[in-house]
């Protein structure tokens, strides 16, 4: 039943300023005792894969070399992003933060055992293989009747939506903003927003991802594109009391306009003249870097501001093990409602590794995801 | 022994685009049952106070008319400034965070007839006033000896000064980068933290900003200006583990390059690539704005990053009476040591409305701090 060597996707930054992705054959691992072996049906491209994908490469500059079956990517690094990459040169990287796929071999642990032919989702990273060992206890099975397909993406986006709510709890707010609105992500905190009546402030760029939103339920939807954008956000946050955002951007000026909206909103009704502004807490958290240029903040939303970083991995350590498996309970049992995902386009490695794939998924544009199959590569 | 009226320096923004300072004669009311009348002898010019005295003014503007004992000052704001200024058009507003007099008249209780004749200090605002009645309990009577001059400084710097050790503790660091580090506040918390054995790692943008810090008992100063600036800081970051920062500047880039030094020291001891930097929390807090552009960060620090306001008010609020009595009591017993503040000049009302006057106080610049003595006009 288990195969000698699989295909692994890699991606190398070498110090010479080049990006090289290609296939290697690796060695398919014996499950030690409490480990399952995984043959890997389904992992999603996430825009923080594309992050280690990609690294600081212009892939603009990406060329296509050895086969079909086994090709070879390289792209130039800009010289000046070199610096941040140095921590990875000349290391051949795996990728693939998450996935799923079918048990075929497990250790002799009840654990692991249980495990044998059942289809289970795992986020452990290097998912872009076609076969991946992992810890038994680091697998969700997934209930019957879902495929791979369906819960390739059990961690990264139904946890981060499931995390900005929590967050929302744990810090205060009734209420929130959220850019980059109409991706797969976004899509999926407006329903669990919807779920527990929270109310949410969808930022978008086009008409047409406000229309997506619109028929999905969103109440409120403000278009960064319209010339009213400013009146519209405000609007919306007063009627919300959004005092929290979540920004996928990061760079240009936006995450310092939905602070300014708020607290535009917060003083409208001010009666006396308040030289610090309003005292209600605004926070902005940035978990994205669609735009990666500078955070440009006017800083015309008074004293009682704060903007941060958010990353998964860390609110998850924060909040602890018990709360987190929580949340993935929630997630096991919406999988096919609340927490589906969507793609574009099902490819294998090797197809992930064409330039014409690249083309497009690299662009990280919304509704534009793709899913590897490795069980396709042969 | 109460006069009839008294002297208030007032600012005045007018929806036509003009700013006016002027004196004006207001009664002198008479003290409540707990309150006191003080006889204003002492009060600074701080920063957070030419905020409120200048607006969004350009004072290189400003023009002087009537006369040298009543002058009034007329200065243009500039048009793009004028919708934050909205909220007190036409407004003739007193200012004057904080100062010191003697107490010349009482209520009938207790706590105030005790008040009576004493020297005490106050930070209710409107204190660029010959007379300021003020309830008893807000008064913090100086230690004998002590000056009004001593004390006309008890609670902007030193709260300050204080609040940012406490916001360390609190938070959890254990030392702090602070910029604009040569100022007056800047020396009491050398001093404060000196006292405290904590890590402080002092920004300042000359190399005669430097000396005044080494003088003083400072291990680490960085010099903005120097073209080794970023290794020195991180250097010294790295030396003092510093994990927080106070910056009074706001804009520009330097907050950002403050917490990519943070992070440049937290990963350089790394063995593995770490793609989301280290997981250690860098914090800054913004408490002033003496570059009013806008705050640009590259972002390049990982993800575990905070970026606040900070405003004394606020923290105090936050902390409490009981945690905000102690604080004053430390500063009381220090007042001509570790809390001493240092002041280039002595003006009265009316002087500190002369042009020449303003061109000096009004530059923020460090070491050039004036004490208005509403005792001297006449």
């Amino acid at each position: 039943m288990k195969p000698e060597v699989g295909l692994q996707l890699r991606s190398l930054v070498k110090g010479t300023g080049e990006l090289e992705l290609s296939l290697v054959d690796v060695l398919v691992p014996e499950p030690g005792t409490d480990e399952v072996l995984l043959r890997v049906e389904a992992t999603p491209l996430n825009p923080s894969d594309l992050g280690l994908l990609f690294g600081a490469a212009d892939m603009s500059t990406a060329r296509q070399s050895g086969t079909d079956a086994r090709p070879v990517v390289t792209a130039t690094v800009p010289e000046g992003l070199m610096k941040a990459m140095a921590g990875r040169f000349d290391v051949s990287m795996p990728v693939g933060n998450e996935g799923a796929g079918t048990v075929v071999a497990a250790g002799s642990s009840p654990g692991a055992q249980a495990l044998l032919g059942r289809t289970v989702a795992t986020s452990g990273g290097a998912m872009y293989s076609q076969y991946r060992c992992v810890p038994a206890p680091q697998c969700l099975p997934l209930p019957p009747g879902t495929t791979a397909a369906e819960g390739a993406s059990c961690f990264v986006n139904p946890l981060t939506a499931l995390g900005m709510v929590e967050t929302l709890r744990r810090e205060g707010h009734t209420a929130l903003v959220h850019t980059a609105a109409a991706s797969n992500l976004g899509q999926m905190l407006n329903r669990v927003c919807l779920e527990d009546r929270i109310g949410l402030v969808n930022v978008v760029r086009t008409a047409e991802q406000e229309q997506i939103l619109r028929a999905r339920g969103a109440q409120h939807v403000c278009n960064s594109s319209a010339p009213t954008f400013m009146r519209d956000l405000t609007e919306a946050i007063a009627a919300t009391g959004a005092t929290l955002a979540f920004d996928a951007i990061g760079g240009g000026t936006l995450v310092g306009q939905i602070l300014a909206c708020m607290e535009a909103a917060l003083t409208r009704s001010a009666s006396a003249y308040q030289r610090y502004g309003s005292s209600t807490h605004k926070q902005a958290y940035i978990y994205g870097m669609l735009d990666t240029s500078p955070t440009v903040l006017r800083r015309n939303f008074g004293a009682a501001w704060g903007i941060g970083g958010w990353l998964l991995p860390l609110f998850l350590q924060k909040i602890g093990p018990e709360a987190t498996q929580q949340l993935q309970r929630r997630v096991a049992a919406g999988l096919k409602t609340t927490f589906a995902s969507r793609y574009t386009k099902e490819v294998s490695l090797a197809q992930a590794l064409s330039v014409e794939e690249i083309a497009v998924y690299g662009r990280r544009a919304t509704g534009e995801k793709y899913l590897i199959n490795p069980a396709l590569d042969v």
